[in-house]
């Protein structure tokens, strides 16, 4: 009986053991396989003409080149567009504030890549437009998570203020523009000694947020984006989705358009998120 | 005897188990652990001023909206660009040729993420600028990998042109802008024969091509954007780096930026490779 049990023991083992080994092989075969147990989701907003951008800045333009039946009897259209690097769903790169920092195209992609976590403030800044993420929100994400905040991740700031989008007077604060209305923009964003607490006690790889700027509204220094983009760390700005991820275990791929020497980018920008 | 021998096979196998069950957890909680087992492989030109765009086609510009010290004591650099949705590393969207396809902002991104393969017709575009990829060349991939091809495969054309990029003389066949260099146009790109037979016989997510476009440069009816569009399946053009990639057994992540009705768009593509 004693081997009897054995036998039946290794056996399932065996079964138990081939059933995760076929799981591995799929995984390691194929995104493919990772996706079809994965959900993506859209971070991006898109470029038109509604696309919110700097009040200082040039906005979004498309020109139909053509569009419609050619003399050969085909289908045709095309467009071109003209933008600024830092408008709508964008990165940072670091020379965008730091003289010597990376330009777009040299942002190695494995910072753009990886696992990611969540702070959500949308709650705190709810009723405050200024509201400023502090140490204390990354330090209860790592109460709450039993877990200080893995090295090379990618961190995601929530606000909230993606569900205003478009709507600059919501959204920014004011829907003037011109060099003016930069003091009357109101949006939450990373406070200084928050961005020096990251750089300084915990390894990330790049950093996120769902309003125009890593810096709040109301910052006259840009003091986050210097201390961040110093340190290589990329910013992108303007996401959206983020209410649609957990606080944790989930997968970031942020690939900018590579231009050369650019200090910024359009950003495609999605999650993979476990089903 | 019997009996220890069953303890060690039990335990060996436990172990092993164990290892793998590791292995998979690693996997499913981050790309990262997958990123570091993978090799992350660019296949995407940089956009410059020797971007290579289509000889009618407008070309990229980049303007220096500032650079250097601020006023307030920090340093800023930001730039505006134009250019063509269709240059340099780029996607098709559906509408470019087909009138109710899908523009690119529409492109279901689970059509531009997955398991890929390559063909490689270097060695016979090699000395001849207007090779098309024939159905045979489909068929000898087939053969000497010993499957169809996958569905939901990313299939990628590997010309071997991008070695010339951004000559345009090689790379084009003409150095030459305007309607009349339209006819001076010589690269390789894929038979409207084999374009017809991958949508009949095969189930493919999308295609691209390391040449300016998926239909070679003497085409005049574009049959193979015609075929391939009108079945919502996009086209990546400009690649670089597929040389780096094996036949089979890799993974894409293409991420265009997102533009509401786009016929096209800038593309950050990458292949993740296993190490």
């Amino acid at each position: 009986m004693k081997t009897l049990a054995f036998y039946l023991l290794l056996f399932s083992t065996l079964i138990a053991c081939n059933n995760k080994s076929t799981s591995t092989e799929k995984q390691t075969t194929s995104i493919q396989s990772l996706t079809s147990q994965k959900k993506i989701i859209d971070l991006s907003h898109t470029y038109s003409d509604k696309t919110i951008y700097w009040v200082t800045s040039k906005e979004f333009t498309l020109d139909t080149v053509f569009k419609g039946q050619t003399d050969k009897g085909y289908y045709y259209s095309a467009n071109n567009f003209c933008t600024a690097e830092h408008g709508g769903t964008h990165i940072d790169a670091p020379i965008h504030f730091a003289e010597n920092g990376q330009t777009v195209d040299e942002i190695p992609l494995e910072k753009l890549i990886g696992h990611a976590i969540k702070i959500d403030v949308s709650s705190k800044a709810a009723n405050n437009p200024d509201y400023l993420v502090s140490i204390e929100d990354f330090l209860d994400w790592e109460k709450s998570q039993g877990t200080t905040i893995p090295d090379g991740s990618i961190v995601l700031l929530q606000t909230g203020f993606s569900k205003y989008y478009p709507d600059k007077i919501k959204y920014l604060g004011t829907d003037e523009r011109g060099e003016h209305a930069v003091k009357l923009l109101h949006f939450p964003g990373l406070s200084p000694d928050a961005a020096t607490w990251l750089i300084q006690n915990r390894n990330i790889n790049s950093i996120g947020i769902d309003t125009p700027s890593i810096d709040y509204g109301q910052s006259e220094y840009f003091k986050s984006h210097v201390i961040l983009l110093e340190e290589d760390i990329p910013a992108f700005e303007n996401l959206t989705n983020l209410d649609k991820l957990p606080l944790n275990g989930f997968d970031i791929i942020a690939l900018p358009m590579k231009i050369e020497g650019g200090t910024g980018a359009p950003l495609r920008i999605i999650a993979m998120v476990t089903n």
